[in-house]
């Protein structure tokens, strides 16, 4: 079969990808998340949205070997959700409904796993098999793939290596109600609160005084020689390079894929959090290698068509 | 075909068994590891003694599924040790050796993690298909299944949950020359080493005092109400539930199963981890349950059978 359809579900948008299953995109766009009524149009909508294209394309569906889907929430083996934050869905059987609607096969996973597989695909994890995704945004997502295969756990809720404590002494709670999470050091937001509390800590001069915090501006700072900056990013690349030590223990990954748009940044990042992984990390896993993602906000949708493409046809 | 033979090799013996491929141990013995000239005689010895055995029980060699054997090392995905500690062996082609030695397919990997296997099929862990066994000896072993299927990783060294960086003020470093490893507060040598700077910081009375401290000595007097003892317990349990919190995040398991040395001080050690785990844990790993190892010393050998037993045949 040629096609397949690869969809990234988000709070706001659902991106949709039109692939063939050589792995070429062919065509890409997005429509709108509804999340009104317990995000009950949301299903549909995709449903109606690959019709519309297979139709606008004239591709049989016979020649679509199926729908993967990525979702902002925990999502176990059989595609079964328990519970959204963003979507409105409480428990939703996804794989089984999308197929329902489309007459497609249909494969779901959890949306960072699925951005991991899209990396490990075609980005920054590629010729790799064993893919650790960490992706620095608003929070930290993590997305791991172990032999080629999306390690998704017993509620679908592996590789939430946001929440791996990192400092039993931290007196602020992380979104998730406890306390010295990687993701309150490693985020964009992490790495703001890190550079407040070292602008506060003393009068050493820095230009962050001069700006609002973000973690592009400390970054930015970095780059321009800025010595508070500096202690900024190493604390930030401690927390993150021995949170990925942590990973390796458990994982043993041949390649560590930092993105989301703190990996804006670029190589130095990597240096920084290499640095502290390579102090923190168990002898056998020294040789695990950081990379970039490359894949952007495409990654959900290669990922996502990866799972379909992948899945053996019995 | 109706048997097979799971093989756990030892610094000092080798435990072998073999078995039914419906799950009966038929027979199990002992062999002395010769670990002289860099353990050469180690994989002939296993493979004369498994041809001894055929011969001695009048079974063909064509009724033996293969041989699934488990070694204090880390085994690649092929099979293929890099170097062990106390073996004696460099690079060993160990899957590839015994299948050559003995005409019997073969399955080789690493002693933790063949264990885990032995606890989820007739153990702790029955029933379950994501699995940790944690084992507490004189350090801290770590055998991951997911799927019901061992993790691996890159190099073999998947599930090496003793060296997650606990403490990063800890002053004494670890065997593997880090410092703050899980295993220096979770293994008997360090709950021992918990016992001792507890009982250096006051001269509050305890009848550890008394006596030559060990871990055994601490969960007795913790039996018997010392108080001392329960707080050494307490800060051994904050360790160890903190440290599987933070491979519940990344690998999100249904079972975590206790075993080694330790573990014999039985269900009110599970109560002091549990409770720490409860408090650390991502709220979607909570549900994540604790048991006691099972199998004792026949893990290995239960579990190495088990690989052998699952391989599909092509």
């Amino acid at each position: 079969m040629k096609y397949c359809f690869g969809i990234d579900i988000g709070g706001t948008t659902v991106k949709m990808g039109l692939f063939e299953t050589s792995g070429t995109l062919t065509d890409k766009w997005e429509i709108p998340t509804k999340t009104q009524n317990f995000g009950e149009a949301i299903l549909p909508d995709i449903a109606a949205s690959v019709t519309e294209k297979l139709n606008e394309l004239h591709i049989e569906k016979t020649a679509v070997k199926g729908i993967g889907v990525g979702i902002p929430a925990p999502v176990d083996s059989e595609g079964v959700v328990k519970n959204t934050v963003n979507l409105g869905w409480g428990y939703k059987e996804v794989s089984k409904e999308l197929k329902e609607l489309t007459g497609l096969d249909t494969i779901a996973g959890n949306d960072a796993t699925v951005a991991a597989l899209g990396e490990m695909w075609l980005g920054g994890g590629h010729g790799q098999k064993n893919v650790v995704l960490a992706t620095l945004g608003t929070g930290v997502g993590g997305g791991i793939i172990i032999d080629g295969k999306p390690l998704i756990g017993t509620n679908g809720a592996a590789g939430e290596i946001g929440h791996i404590c990192m400092n039993i002494h931290e007196t602020e709670p992380c979104g998730c109600g406890n306390y010295g999470c990687l993701e309150q050091y490693a985020s964009a937001t992490g790495i703001a609160r890190l550079a407040r509390r070292r602008l506060q800590k003393n009068d050493d001069p820095s230009s962050l005084r001069d700006m609002e915090i973000s973690a592009k501006a400390v970054f930015d700072a970095l780059k321009a020689g800025d010595a508070v900056a500096e202690e900024i990013i190493e604390e930030f690349g401690s927390y993150l390079g021995r949170g990925m030590a942590t990973v390796a223990a458990v994982c043993d990954p041949s390649v560590i894929v930092i993105g989301g748009g703190v990996s804006k940044a670029g190589e130095i990042l990597l240096s920084y959090v290499e640095k502290y992984f390579q102090k923190a990390a168990f002898f056998a896993h020294k040789g695990t290698t950081f990379a970039l993602a490359e894949l952007g906000n495409d990654a959900g949708i290669c990922g996502a068509a990866k799972m379909i493409i992948d899945k053996e046809i019995k």
